[in-house]
């Protein structure tokens, strides 16, 4: 097994991404988010690179059952129906909904996975459930959502968790990028709590947005046993395990 | 103290440059070649952007004691005196000479330090003189070469071993950005030797392209006590330690 990470949708070589299943990783928060909001009843997300085409895009769809959601700056874009924080996306508020989303990081990641065979996007929310749906897999990249395009501990860490789960599964031999090699010695380094989180510059800058509280939430480990997957730019629940 | 590292030129942040004193790592091997060119005499080096830019600024210092240095994709560039290797830098090629050097990964790096209060070059090769010549600083950034815009292990962990030595020095509380304290943890992960160097993308691609040679060379610990310093993009020895 091959398996590439790259710390930031900037540093992604298609080249690894092509024939490969791609897991996208962005913990603070779009990912978190997702998991949780296609685990309430959410029909589908569609992740969308600006607000304009988000807007287009809900206006194509239908505005009836269509929810716009999305951040910039961390807070909710005005006008849109929901924001990035995960406990936002209750069964009572998304059941049978689309969502359109466009986030500063999440959603640049999502893009950079274009041309690969699966994408499938994790958070510590569905961590196990990713890794028993990607462990077969012979070509593996991970994209770590970053900010900004500049390497953040949370998305690398949740990188490696998931390869030291998938390595642990498999009697074949595994060719690892230098990323790689980094985010499974951080795998052994660090534990996932609130506070683990609030030390991350993303932590910290959710902290001095006044939405330190979805923290706890990103923290929390295995909630959902779904794994979203990307189809044609639309992220639906796919088949849990491979 | 602030310590800042960026894994990638690309995700250098001028405002954390600002002020700071900045650490440019390419240990593979813009600035491991630096240190030895300038230890070995030669007068100055002039890192550039473009080979259309160093054969413009050779033209300009004058030929007879200006020597074109560097590589594309490795190699020394058609019609220059010089590639990349350090081994080629030997003081009866270089003493007294000026050296305009134009490199894939070093240059980007250097001139991303634009802006720096101070800038200074190291490598594994005066690892101990530079946490000397930068242990005083309040604001302390390392910029890392990496490779194509991508991360680098060997440039992480030089940056890990700085800042370990810089940390042990001192007494106050330090700040660390996350790509700090990750490199924090890679010094105390892995040892600096040929073969660690060859397991690295960086290493193996020298040694693809028929110069792993020069990876004992670069895996040197403290063969010089200098430190070159760049000011206006002219880089010479300063001063030993502050």
């Amino acid at each position: 097994m091959t398996v590439d990470v790259f710390f930031t949708p900037a540093e992604v070589d298609p080249l690894a991404v092509t024939d490969a299943t791609v897991v996208v990783i962005d913990v603070i928060r779009a990912t978190s988010t997702i998991v949780e909001a296609l685990a309430n009843g959410a029909r589908a997300v569609y992740p969308t690179g600006s607000t304009e085409d988000a807007l287009r895009l809900a206006g194509s769809l239908g505005r009836d059952d269509t929810l716009l959601c999305g951040e910039r700056r961390g807070l909710k874009i005005e006008g849109f129906d929901l924001g990035n924080s995960p406990a936002e996306f209750a069964p009572d508020v998304v059941d049978g909904k689309r969502l359109v989303m466009t986030t500063t990081n999440g959603t640049r990641a999502l893009l950079a996975a274009a041309g690969a065979r699966r994408t499938v996007t994790a958070s510590f929310l569905n961590l196990t459930s990713t890794i028993q749906a990607v462990g077969n897999t012979e070509r593996l990249a991970v994209i770590c959502a970053g900010r900004s395009d500049r390497f953040s501990l949370e998305d690398a860490l949740c990188a490696g968790m998931l390869l030291e789960g998938v390595c642990e599964g498999r009697q074949d031999s595994q060719v690892l990028n230098d990323a790689a090699r980094v985010a499974l010695l951080l795998a052994g380094a660090f534990a996932v709590d609130e506070g683990f989180l609030a030390e991350t510059a993303g932590g910290a800058a959710l902290i001095e947005a006044g939405l330190g509280d979805d923290l706890a939430f990103c923290a929390r480990r295995d909630l959902h046993s779904s794994v979203p997957e990307m189809n044609d730019r639309i992220i639906t629940l796919g088949v849990p395990a491979s």
